[in-house]
């Protein structure tokens, strides 16, 4: 027999019956029914539940085994009495009668029970990690995180891809995030770096004429702690494609970002059609490009309804040149308990306020306040039907702004009695982000977002530049190697202008995909940096390794990275990055189980050059 | 029509004949035949030859294009009149008359030709990767890795592993090569580490619980310079399973290494039977632990038969303690010029020389210096009957030691006439590395190896401990977590008659895969190292996250590693690693491409708390 063990945890039915067998794993639980001993011992696979009596000859050796041991039993295969069966487990036609045991590993006290849902402060799951992983949520998580990428991989290779691997010790390129740095010891002072992404190599890639790549590619960056990020590393599902065009990249990635929400999503609704939608129109509609569109609520310009009105602060803050006033809709939100608990909202996110209209029956009440008469007087008249109770339009804005106005926003927000309307003025940059906030909450609130929905869309047209409002100086929105749209013509007009081919992927207010077209002709790019004050040798001199490819016969090419650790997170309904990783830093960039990062020892530090100096204040 | 292509370079043939077709790739080569052009256009799958002529409303563009410029046509499908069908080409039925061109990316003069065999210097194909890349052998080399780590990854899914991620950003491990260290911005004066490998990690999956683990790993490690190795960072087909024997891994992975060895080993032999030789037999037979078995060579002890021999150098030797006299048997290598040919190669490898008998027909010559009496008389003698040529053993050893020893070592070693034996003599230790390169450079040279096979064999019983010859200290002589044979008990006896559950597998001279059963019980951890002089606070300062770890029950674990560069170098049959990594270092740790190492900016290093100190020499 094998020294460990003949069968899983999880394989023994009634067919193993008067069989002797060994199993080896975890004491799951324990429990004492009058001298009668049951263990359930689990290992990976399953649980099966084992037993001793005091006939049994290790009974004693049996009764010193704690939770969380490790141990080997040998014993015959029994038939479960048929009241006791447990359809639940699929060992839950036997248990096995304990003939032998045999302590593998023991354990001292637990600091974290892996039986039962006991919440534990986090740093005591990240010391105690491989305990913390036995349990059953992060045991299931970590089998759907692998079973994620390699389904990523196989779609990725069906579709014609191959993966290969880039460098991960390689230069400093300051593109964007901060570098983690890695001194070289045999060149003292210079430092190599670790990739924030595999851009420039799969672009290299194309350029060497690979035509399809992809890698499950770790990327590191040096961020400051931040609640929804790993603060040191993550995942990407990286592509690039030579000779497409950004419809290619879509028609690429959408049936395996699809076809993983179907396999993993156990049957959440998973849209099919992924509207494109410009950066700007998702500003204005839901201000955020990572829009969760299973909230309904789009937003909407009313700044006409305002002009010139009785509301003064909107009236007045429309004469100034690039200010608006937008709605956010709020079907359902018809009340002023909920109406006020958001303009609360409002003012904490640091806005003066929300204004807001909602519509309801008109009351007694109201008309007799409108009237000046009493509620009695007003319900005689409705009794004696000179009063018929109709809609009216409730909230301070709607008085300042008059009857007609309010009907007009009311109609262009397609709304009606039992709904609400929030407005926020000023120019959009300075309170989109609010709004955007907002509309999340009120979609929560007013259970309007779809829990049980993967929505996707594609944000497009993201401007290649933007305009520092206070200097006026000219820099990248965001990535600097993307294609202009219009090629180089366009980048003689109003930069401000200028949109790329660049897209990311929303899906559930996650940016889950971020791609581009990318700008693969040396003269463009050159003229691209110009226009945001870097010079021909600056770029050289930061990019050298891919411009000077691209003089050697690029390809026109372009991809994009989906996040794995997100789409394993938004799969496994976690809703903390931590729990889909193995081994993750705490939010202070720590390994407290491994005891990272840690002093040097003086040695190494004298092999790179290196001293530590105090720290600037 | 998409935008670049309709088809690509490896698709048309004469079902299209007629088409209107749409091409992108590289210029591979251009042929001009009195007027007419033909280009081979070349992408990732194929090349097409596509062709225009004086008439072609673009010829003039097409006269401008180079070598390696990436271009589009549009054209017409034609079939090749029947004498210039290219069998060798999945195109060779047809031709494509150009209509339309775009340049694509057009290139710079070439530093490096795609087209041809010619050879470059290193540096200039490290520098110009994308161009080196673009060649054919390289294409196929880097399409052999992808898919030798693809059958890897499905090869063990398909064993019931599942693939997880460990970290690589985390805690200097001293236990082997030098790490690479990142300095921590966040926690001034701290540093993390790159993954030696991710040996400690894998050990806690299995304390998590996971039973069955592999990772496609990269690892780190800051080494000097070595031809045979990248300097920086590797692949390793990592693997860890719990409740095994060491048995239980060979039978593991066995099936994986033959069966990709088959996949892709272009028919060459590839040994199903995998015997296991120990380690010090390893070192006997062949003076290595990662022997060339296709080299049939086996090293045998001749001691015994010198020892009060004529030949004073060898018998003195015997005469002191832990001295052996080791032979080198190779057959059909008896030749004088051999085997001085050899003794000089002993010389420059650092030793006195190498000794040696050879076996050969008697001659006319040999007899008369024997006999003292002239080549005439000899013949004489022949002719009339006297003297019958048999065998003699030739060579100064020969004469010192006598017939009768020399033919038992003869016996012994199994030779004949037209073979040799060379001798080697001393502490096993000091001439052992030498005799294995002997070994080796006489099997290649009298064409004993069998280049068409891959040879495999399992290393095993490598000693836990070696002791320091000079001062007498014990330390590890490999891998201080293997379990030592014997556990506990095995502890107490003298230290360097443990050995360990750990295993090598040599594969044509390289070390394939190593490994080990795991030491995972606390108590036999702390005595191993006690033995090698570390304190219990020592092995807690260093190991202590899997120390900890293993005091909460740990399964018995074990497995190995298997070098991914190295089996697909010798798949590809590559004599460079640089050959297999798409994007390699140079032997300097330099990357000349992208430019790394490069000096850090003084923010960078100022937010790290670090400075660069003049190196003491």
């Amino acid at each position: 027999m094998h020294a460990y063990r003949s069968h899983s945890c999880a394989e023994l039915n009634k067919d193993n019956v008067g069989e002797n067998v060994r199993l080896s794993g975890w004491v799951h639980r324990i429990r004492d029914h009058g001298g009668l001993l049951f263990i359930d011992l689990r290992d990976h696979y399953g649980i099966t539940q084992v037993m001793a009596d005091p006939d049994s000859p290790v009974f004693k050796d049996i009764e010193k085994v704690r939770s969380e041991w490790c141990i080997r039993i040998d014993g015959n295969v029994m038939a479960r009495d048929e009241s006791l069966v447990n359809d639940k487990l699929p060992t839950g036609e036997i248990e096995v009668f304990i003939r032998d045991i045999e302590v593998l590993g023991a354990a001292n006290e637990l600091p974290l029970m892996v039986f039962g849902d006991q919440e534990y402060p986090e740093d005591t799951r990240l010391k105690y990690r491989y305990l913390d992983l036995r349990r059953e949520k992060m045991q299931d998580n970590m089998k759907l995180r692998s079973d994620v990428v390699s389904s990523m991989r196989k779609r990725m290779w069906d579709k014609g891809f191959r993966e290969f691997q880039t460098p991960i010790i390689t230069a400093s390129s300051p593109e964007g995030a901060r570098d983690f740095l890695v001194p070289s010891r045999l060149h003292p002072g210079k430092f190599y770096a670790l990739p924030q992404a595999p851009q420039q190599f799969k672009q290299l890639i194309m350029v060497s004429g690979y035509d399809k790549y992809f890698q499950i590619a770790p990327c590191f960056r040096d961020e400051d702690p931040r609640a929804d990020r790993s603060p040191t590393d993550f995942y990407q599902l990286d592509l690039e494609m030579s000779f497409v065009e950004q419809q290619d990249v879509f028609d690429t990635i959408q049936p395996v970002i699809t076809g993983i929400f179907e396999e993993f999503g156990k049957g959440r609704k998973v849209d099919q059609t992924w509207e494109q939608i410009s950066y700007r129109d998702a500003a204005l509609w839901y201000g955020s490009d990572k829009p969760d569109l299973r909230n309904p609520i789009k937003m909407q310009v009313v700044s006409e309804h305002f002009k010139d009105s009785g509301f003064a602060i909107f009236a007045k803050l429309l004469e100034q040149e690039g200010t608006e006033v937008r709605a956010i809709p709020a079907p359902t939100g018809g009340g002023r308990k909920f109406c006020d608990r958001m303009n609360v909202f409002a003012q904490k996110e640091g806005l003066p306020g929300m204004g807001y209209i909602f519509w309801r029956k008109q009351s007694a009440d109201s008309i007799a306040q409108e009237r000046g008469i009493t509620v009695k007087e007003v319900n005689a008249l409705i009794k004696s039907g000179e009063i018929v109770l109709g809609d009216e339009a409730a909230g301070p804005l709607a008085k300042n702004i008059g009857p007609e106005r309010t009907e007009a926003i009311r109609q262009q927000l397609g709304l009606g009695v039992g709904d609400a309307a929030f407005f926020l003025g000023g120019k959009p940059k300075a309170f989109e982000s609010v709004a955007g906030k907002a509309r999340q909450v009120i979609g929560d609130e007013l259970g309007l977002t779809d829990t049980n929905r993967f929505a996707f869309a594609w944000i497009v047209d993201f401007p290649i530049y933007e305009r520092d409002e206070e200097t006026g100086k000219v820099d990248f929105e965001h990535n600097p190697f993307s294609m202009p749209q219009g090629g180089m013509a366009a980048l003689d007009g109003d930069p401000e202008d200028v949109l790329g081919y660049q897209y990311d992927l929303a899906c559930n207010g996650y940016e889950l995909v971020s791609g581009a077209i990318r700008n693969h002709r040396p003269e463009i790019m050159f003229k691209a940096f110009e226009i945001a004050g870097y010079g021909k040798d600056e770029v050289e001199k930061r990019f050298g390794g891919m411009v000077n490819a691209f003089q050697y016969g690029a390809p026109p090419h372009g991809g994009c990275a989906a996040g794995v650790d997100r789409i394993v997170m938004l799969l496994a309904d976690a809703d903390n990055l931590r729990d889909v990783i193995m081994f993750p830093m705490n939010q202070r960039a720590e390994d407290v189980m491994m005891g990272a990062p840690n002093l040097p020892m003086n040695e190494q530090l004298r092999e790179l050059s290196l001293r530590v100096v105090p720290q600037e204040s």
